[in-house]
């Protein structure tokens, strides 16, 4: 099974899409051409060196034996790709689990990563001071994460956080316990071989929000756990099925025309581990597709939480959106209602209930007239992880072409850059 | 100084609000006048007896005592508000604070109120799960939040985790470890009563939304800390101001005129303990007003970490939408940035930096022509929080009144749950 885009509730006929196939493959063949600046993710699956690799996989091994935290300083690409990662399949979910459940059914939960914290995303006090109190009783290491070095929010937690580190170690075992990923050149990079960090290239033809698939994403994933390999064939795998089977980009094609039509498309996921995958989404496509006064506005709901607050919006209100379900088919836990609940709860399985509620509100929404692409994820492990972010990545790229926005610059977020540096 | 709209940046003239006046002040009068439906918790800051008080805070300071991890089991209008405060200004922003920093300025988050979890918002088999390990080393109670007592997540949670609580506990300890929100009547009032759990009412005439001021806010609110009298004064100032004066309700009015030229209500905070805020705000825009094909989309924002992700798709990507910015002016915690840093940065307050990135947000946004809302709140104590909720629950009440749409009900949530019933 692959990931898969159930696009019989869109409410977009056949022949549509049929229409839009050839200038979909002449999308997807100038992604693969090359020839594009900033297209450098299309082949990033292909293009690892086993040494490479093995570089980043030691660094990884080396943050698991020094620390049980890792603080991420990062903020936009360099932030949100790892983000979706960890929090779907990274250690957080294993780190003090009760001990009768290390086994059976769990044990997909259990591997030896490193819980992973995020800073560097804002400029709140409140915020980070909190993360001060990871310090005690805890081995603590840095992974900074700048392309170019100069990103303020990052500027200002690493240097707090530093500050931090060197109350609790040494000079040489601070020096020790930070990791940077960073371009080329720049601030950074001078910075840290200056101190001796031990550093890793972002790519240089790849934009933040396609870099998960760099040390930028690589390095932090493996030290929280997961499998880097199985989520590089995954994406690699998903490659190899756009090359081959066209209705890969039938998400494209639908998104494009319901974007004609609807001014939101609504990411809903019924796993609460996935909603920094849908803080991606949102940046893939706000990012890539948000400019010229163009855009579909991305949104996320978290089900079915968001359900009892804004069901009466999707189910009543103004029809302005689309929705796009994230489905995962096999979740890796499950249990049975205890006989408290009562009918027709009662020794029912959760996951079937959660499937019952989905697909409860699809049939609900679809009477309504509500459009909805149902995007099917077999299991939520590292290599569907990688599967299905090359498929968002890809489609995106595609549905941007065919609206003929170029999806690989932000020339807008200059704008308020400019404006703080008046203000300071 | 209390809670304040800024509306200069609205782009929405005087004269304009000022035609809509009358007409606010009858919509008001009409939710004074306790005529309509479900309108009870208009007069909920007035609506305390001393002893009604006085038993839900002894109830918290008991939990106190048996606990350290209150699990709160309920969804929707049953989970929003206190999640919305107790992640603002309750004790997880406290407990396992490093000890140098428990004075000075981090004094404001040392409260002795529990660490609140939250149960029964999805059907996640693997969120609940996760939830167990918090049985280990840790004294726990359960805190069910349901006016009718069907609801299934709350169901089916409450089965799960009771079952848990009665692995570590006695019989009669499990009895007393379990507290009830509910209404008069209804399966979960049958039970509570059956069992021998103390059991706290839900006003009749107030719907979830809308309950904040009720047990089901108040007790959970008061065990995780924060003063519930301070609260309910801010909620009764705000009142007071509404009856005075007539600013109040210009969010109202500009909202309302934005509505009919923009799609969504784009609302941001520069705080990241205001998320569950933001959440709360959606549910009481978007079940208010969403009806009848109408409604203005509510989203949230978290800065800068979204700056970073939709920053490019709001300067420059279609302009359906406004901004309804959420400012403290005093935060409660800062610190200035070490001068490892570098310059501009080295010796800066974060508080400044903050201010200065929001500053420069509002900038570049007004020039592009988004138009934005201010909500000035001068500090995020219990006292501000009161005043907050109810400013944004009065003029979401006026607004729909100006639409023409009723606040109180929400016809659309049965739809799924018809459909949902058929699976079952």
């Amino acid at each position: 099974m692959d990931i898969k885009a159930d696009i019989t509730r869109a409410g977009i006929k056949k022949e549509e899409i049929d229409k839009l196939k050839s200038r979909i493959d002449d999308e997807y063949r100038k992604l693969r051409s090359g020839k594009i600046d900033m297209t450098g993710w299309v082949n990033l699956p292909f293009a690892y060196s086993e040494s490479e690799l093995a570089h980043i996989i030691d660094a990884a091994a080396e943050i698991k034996k020094k620390c049980s935290i890792l603080i991420v300083i990062g903020i936009g690409g360099s932030y949100l790709g790892t983000r979706a990662v960890t929090e779907a399949i990274g250690a957080r979910g294993s780190i003090g689990l009760p001990e009768q459940e290390r086994d059976g059914s769990l044990a997909s939960w259990i591997n030896d990563g490193v819980n992973i914290i995020f800073a560097g995303n804002n400029f709140s006090a409140a915020y980070h001071l909190r993360i001060l109190r990871e310090f005690l009783g805890n081995d603590v290491c840095l992974c900074v994460v700048s392309k170019s070095g100069e990103t303020m929010e990052t500027k200002a937690a690493f240097a707090m956080l530093k500050a931090a580190l060197e109350t609790k170690y040494s000079e040489e075992e601070v020096k020790e316990r930070i990791y940077v990923i960073t371009g080329k050149s720049g601030s950074l990079r001078r910075e840290a071989e200056a101190e001796g960090y031990k550093v890793f290239d972002i790519g240089e033809d790849v934009g933040g929000r396609y870099s998960v698939l760099t040390a930028a994403g690589l390095l932090p994933i493996a030290a929280s756990g997961p499998n880097i390999k199985e989520f590089i064939v995954g994406a690699k795998d998903a490659s190899e099925i756009a090359e081959e089977d066209p209705s890969f980009f039938d998400y494209a094609a639908v998104r494009y025309l319901l974007g004609q039509k609807k001014t939101a498309e609504v990411f809903e996921y019924y796993e609460p581990q996935l909603s920094y995958f849908a803080e991606w989404l949102k940046q893939l496509f706000g990012e890539s597709e948000g400019k010229d006064g163009k855009g579909i506005f991305p949104v996320s709901l978290s089900m079915s939480a968001d359900l009892h607050s804004m069901g009466q919006f999707l189910q009543e209100g103004r029809q302005c959106f689309f929705e796009t379900v994230l489905n995962v088919v096999s979740p890796t836990h499950d249990f049975k209602v205890p006989s408290s609940a009562g009918e027709p709860l009662a020794g029912m399985s959760m996951n079937c209930l959660n499937n019952a509620a989905m697909n409860a509100v699809m049939r609900a929404h679809e009477k309504s007239g509500v459009p909805i692409i149902k995007i099917d994820i077999p299991e939520l492990t590292p290599y569907y992880m990688g599967q299905l972010m090359y498929f968002f990545e890809i489609n995106c790229a595609v549905c941007c072409g065919l609206s003929g926005i170029n999806a690989f610059n932000q020339p807008g977020v200059e704008n308020y850059k400019k404006e703080m540096k008046k203000l300071l």
